[in-house]
């Protein structure tokens, strides 16, 4: 995989690309250590939920392969790894990916054949082996999610778009950030923007701001460019004069987002703005697609009534932070203040999420492939995962539906 | 009229308000001659088409009557008047409110009688008495328009809202800036707002933030905190989720918008980001209502296809100026820093405005009272402005239609 990566590992070396220093610097800090990990999640210098449990699962990796454990026996390797994973989850404790790589590594540690070698360096090895592994099997498989993700979703797209330029284009809108930066690499949403664009069938791609934290002006809009990627930033508010002006001689086909949650009828929570944007598409004929691992369908809610929104503080509506503008017109790197955007008495509504109903959402895109809304106006996962709703649900066929 | 007032005036004396020093400064400027008018209109210290025509028609008469004119003859002072308001025409020569107030002033002075009066001070007097009176007009013009849009409006709407509360009351949702700030006093959109305030029935006013310049947080947002109507401010990509949660809980009714222009079949040019608004409302069932004097009804221009939309830079996405925040967590009066909000080097869509067709429009709001749709989808503005009408297309009934 070429391009942007937030991650770069290879065996003993993990470097992680600074988020605070974006747009305007491309900075990567070396994490050799639980102690870095921590600080780098902590101070949000890497976010998006796999980017995080993907760091902090290889630093502690890294630091293993380096020696960093000490322990003489198989039982104290096992409790030194305990602890340090331990002390990682506190960097996040509500990271429910990260939550769950900490236990799938507990797990597997346990679960290597060390009869006889309780005593010894090869017992020991062994374990920390397996560790390795493991952390390195979350990285890869992310990797691998992504790119799923995005071959079917434009491979989709491509089958479904209401129109295309004449060798064969589609142009799209995304919003938020889903791209490498939350990811190990590739993306979710911006993964099937990526693949369309390398697969030659990229016309065009849009984004928004997304305010109003400028997920999409500081980090997508970033990782357009660095790509090379043609692409244009609107403010959230410039979506429907965009269906509504520039639709046909752009191609435009879909708006592509992605998920903090789907629950079990496609209702989908994602950024605030992301329902406003289905109504449009709607309103404008395009498609509008969800782009989600399976990890992020939740068949325990059954749909839009069971998902509790996140408020968040006012500032973030009032107040923006950025580098300074030099009075040469450039940025000042290094030099950033907070400034005031509106009168700070003013009551602020500020959601983190909203939900957009499955009839708004014509595909949801996992790497397990493309699922489609049914007759009934809603979505089936049954299918793509029958594990995981045989778990939720029982055996039998359909199960609670 | 009490309230938020962006212009103080009493003969001889008139104070403008400093809106570069909003929200977070509340200071007039005291503006005594053409000069002064001339620079508070070029720095953008004074905004909005009415109130410039009105600060510049001021503004000479001010200097009239504290004696600036030294001419000895009528024709002198004549000329005299004319040079000034050629002058003050420069300080932005595309507002066709300020272009129209000066053709009304120069006609106004040489309507005078001053036959057998043209070299005496009685004939000067006379003259610069006219001009006085006709500037004032104006003025008083353009408050009372204000005034009979905001009790036209309020009345339709809660004869017309979907939904009132126990108490009779309705919540309404505004973009951008239409208040006391951009005219003489009261507002067209806003003024509706005001009405209902005033009136008892307003629930809840929310605005948007209005990106890229912030008209609504900052300028809606301090007006509606400084005349204590109770008001919530959220991001343009927060509508969308305000009225799919929100509405019934708020008795929310309608988005009032005002109008940049309307052309004949009540297609509606507007801020950027008044056309999203328009979907949203149309698919929650909430009326939709532009409120705008009968002088922005642009009879010669038959529908959207005849509106050319201003692109502007993409400075006003990718950077923003603002007071900057201390690390107390309050702002410094005073200091204003330029900071970058996206990655520099991105392409950006910058569109000043955009068109909202007549078919998700419910009601034009004027002076002479609300036009609504007719059954094919478009508006008829023949009965509230019939010499106008009859001026564009002739006496005969209907005209070109």
């Amino acid at each position: 995989m070429s391009g942007l990566q937030a991650i770069r590992y290879a065996r003993g070396k993990l470097e992680v690309l600074d988020q605070l220093r974006l747009p305007h610097e491309h900075h990567y800090d070396e994490v050799a250590t639980s102690e870095q990990a921590f600080d780098s999640i902590k101070a949000m210098r890497v976010r998006g939920a796999p980017a995080i449990a993907i760091v902090a699962a290889l630093a502690h990796g890294v630091e293993l392969h380096n020696g960093s454990c000490k322990a003489s026996t198989t039982d104290e390797t096992i409790s030194y790894i305990d602890s340090r994973l331990d002390y990682l989850k506190l960097s996040r404790p509500t990271a429910v990916d990260l939550s769950n790589a900490i236990t799938h590594l507990k797990t597997t540690v346990r679960s290597v054949d060390i009869s006889g070698k309780e005593n010894g360096a090869v017992g020991r090895s062994a374990i920390i082996d397996a560790y390795i592994a493991a952390a390195e099997e979350i990285f890869r498989k992310d990797t691998q999610t992504n790119l799923l993700i995005g071959q079917h979703g434009s491979q989709w797209l491509l089958e479904n778009a209401p129109s295309k330029s004449a060798d064969g284009k589609v142009s799209v809108l995304t919003h938020c950030n889903t791209g490498s930066l939350a990811t190990s690499g590739h993306g979710t949403a911006l993964g099937i923007i990526r693949s369309l664009h390398s697969g030659g069938h990229l016309r065009h791609a849009f984004c928004t701001e997304t305010r109003p934290y400028n997920q999409g002006s500081r980090l997508t809009a970033f990782e357009l460019v660095y790509e090379g990627i043609p692409s244009t930033l609107i403010t959230d508010s410039m979506a429907g004069a965009l269906f509504a002006t520039k639709k046909s001689e752009n191609n435009l086909a879909a708006v592509i987002v992605g998920a903090d949650r789907v629950v079990r009828n496609g209702d989908t929570a994602n950024k605030i703005g992301t329902y406003t944007l289905a109504v449009l598409a709607k309103h404008h004929a395009l498609k509008f697609i969800v782009a989600a691992p399976t990890t992020s369908i939740d068949l325990r809610t059954e749909a839009e009534a069971g998902i509790k929104i996140e408020e968040r503080k006012p500032e973030e509506l009032t107040q923006i932070s950025g580098a300074v503008i030099g009075t040469d017109g450039k940025v000042h790197i290094g030099r950033t203040e907070r400034v005031a955007t509106a009168h700070q008495g003013i009551n602020v509504w500020n959601p983190a999420f909203d939900v957009t109903p499955a009839e708004l959402i014509d595909a949801v895109v996992t790497e397990r492939g493309v699922v489609v809304k049914g007759e009934d106006g809603t979505f089936n996962f049954q299918h793509i995962m029958p594990e995981r709703w045989a778990e939720v649900f029982g055996s039998q066929e359909g199960g609670a539906r």
